[in-house]
């Protein structure tokens, strides 16, 4: 199967779990809220890594199910609480959550959203998964969240300043992005039985995809499709410090580096084509790209290790898919 | 020892363990932040009930307080996201999260804590305490967690009606309220080794105990202490649905209603002297008052069965001290 199948495939297996969870929220607007952007899609790529995680490992798809349904709860509430913090209009082609409900009810959605991860993660339980087993998942869970919080922080605090080294934006975007993807891999891992090394594996294999996908995520920006609702090269309007502009910035002469910092503070469209010129001037994008490439060999290289599968195959389709998609 | 010793003793071996687990946070602002309200105080009830359920049925004090500590660590997450969304400008005697950091951060803050707070719990197992019971004590957080958003939600779908029933007063402040407390005791009794008839005791316990104290909250804002930052009579000005407010709507006249209603709707504090005339004519807070003094009777019957021990006493001392407390 391509690897779009197979995620559509995992999409809808993850897609039940998690309206399954939900559906027990009451009052009505709370559980509306709450499925509200789990119906609008997502391209679920943390779930098919759990569950492809497990099975490169030798487990069963539906001991693995409920952990992909909490990585993507986990991510769904993360995503309406950036929306608010970042007052963002749209998200998945619809109107953001707190742009529907307000404020007060998108925070206590994501809260909600939040709470049902982890409940659905201790249902692992159920399916029988060792309780050793869920604790260490919950424990890897919990440990994502709070690297997420930390990168968010981190990111909030670059814009402020404009210098900021490629060091520190990695570091960011490993807490705000990589940490959960390194999370679905070790924990599809750990739930499929995998021995310490092939945890191992997984851990490495998951960190380069993150990596590679965060810096495929501001690309994209820069490049990318308006049918989302982002319109493109608003990064660049916001002047947030992205893999490009962080290494056109540490690249560029002064004069440069100095009309570049003018430009990201303008917070206006009319800046979008001088901006890429001098991106493009220090080949900024090109290194992203490459980087991004590089993280992704990283990840294929190391799954090299487990026993040849299907499973092990998708995980190499997976990690190209990052970087070959346009949303 | 006597019962305000007791919640100081217990309150600094929790904060103890708190600030052992919030020290590691970065950067320094999320780790500031999350510290704030902790240092700030508070009266640490559902740590001090963890503690003594644990200890009254025969377990030891060091096991609980992993439990103790995020029981703490989830009412101060939903504190600061409460204040956000209500936009309340003091907590605890001092300018609220969002007010120093703003809402982005204190949203962070909130998410940061709720997720130290599973963290935490999930430790317990570092304490000799089984995976089953620490399973066992997650699911009870996590279902008391998504029953305070849901009551936070229920809360604030009354603020358009004043068709709110005591049955649904009751329903709503045991899920925001009630459910935590109600887990500090259960939670407790399940690491202190409690059997199926314990448990049942504590959570009974618990429950009466949990809505005793919400309804003794709203009464201290109808003749309490402006030192703690909130003028009294805040809740009338609001038009809040206190118990106090929905007994006298089901009691009055239609005459009384329509001004009573009218008195709610006006959000001034003129209205108070008049509004309090209206409740005491129909005995409402006579009334609430009452409700709470029998379920704190309930609360003390309840555990009579426990095996006789000073944690049994110091339970019905904090029964008690619920209603005398006047913050």
């Amino acid at each position: 199967m391509d690897i779009v199948e197979i995620l559509k495939l995992y999409s809808e297996d993850v897609d039940k779990e998690i309206s399954k969870t939900l559906s027990t929220l009451q009052p009505d607007t709370l559980r509306e809220a709450s499925e509200y952007l789990t119906e609008a899609g997502g391209k679920k790529i943390r779930p098919a890594l759990a569950v492809l995680s497990c099975q490169a490992v030798g487990g069963s798809t539906d001991k693995a199910l409920k952990a992909a349904a909490s990585l993507e709860l986990i991510h769904t509430f993360s995503l309406i609480h950036d929306d608010i913090m970042d007052n963002d209009d749209m998200r998945r082609g619809k109107p953001a959550v707190h742009k529907v409900w307000g404020e007060p009810l998108a925070i206590l959605t994501g809260d909600t959203l939040f709470s049902k991860a982890y409940e659905i993660l201790i249902r692992t339980v159920d399916d029988n998964v060792s309780y050793e087993k869920v604790i260490d998942s919950l424990y890897l869970l919990v440990d994502a969240c709070i690297k997420i919080c930390e990168g968010q922080v981190q990111d909030m605090s670059f814009e402020d300043t404009f210098d900021v080294t490629s060091e520190e934006y990695m570091e960011m975007i490993y807490n705000k992005t990589g940490a959960l993807i390194t999370v679905a891999t070790s924990m599809g891992g750990i739930i499929g039985g995998a021995t310490p090394e092939q945890i191992e594996v997984l851990r490495t294999y998951g960190k380069n995809v993150g990596l590679a996908f965060q810096i495929q995520d501001d690309y994209i920006d820069l490049t990318g499709d308006e049918s989302i609702g982002k319109p493109v090269g608003s990064d660049l309007v916001e002047g947030k410090k992205t893999l490009m502009v962080v290494t056109a910035l540490e690249r560029a002469s002064s004069e440069d580096r100095d009309r570049f910092v003018e430009l990201l503070e303008a917070h206006d469209e009319s800046i979008i084509p001088e901006a890429m010129d001098i991106l493009n001037k220090y080949d900024a994008i090109e290194y992203a790209k490459d980087t991004a490439y590089n993280y992704i060999d990283e990840a294929k290289k190391a799954v090299d290790i487990l026993p040849d599968s299907d499973a092990r195959k998708s995980l190499c389709d997976l990690a190209d898919y990052v970087l070959s998609r346009s949303i």
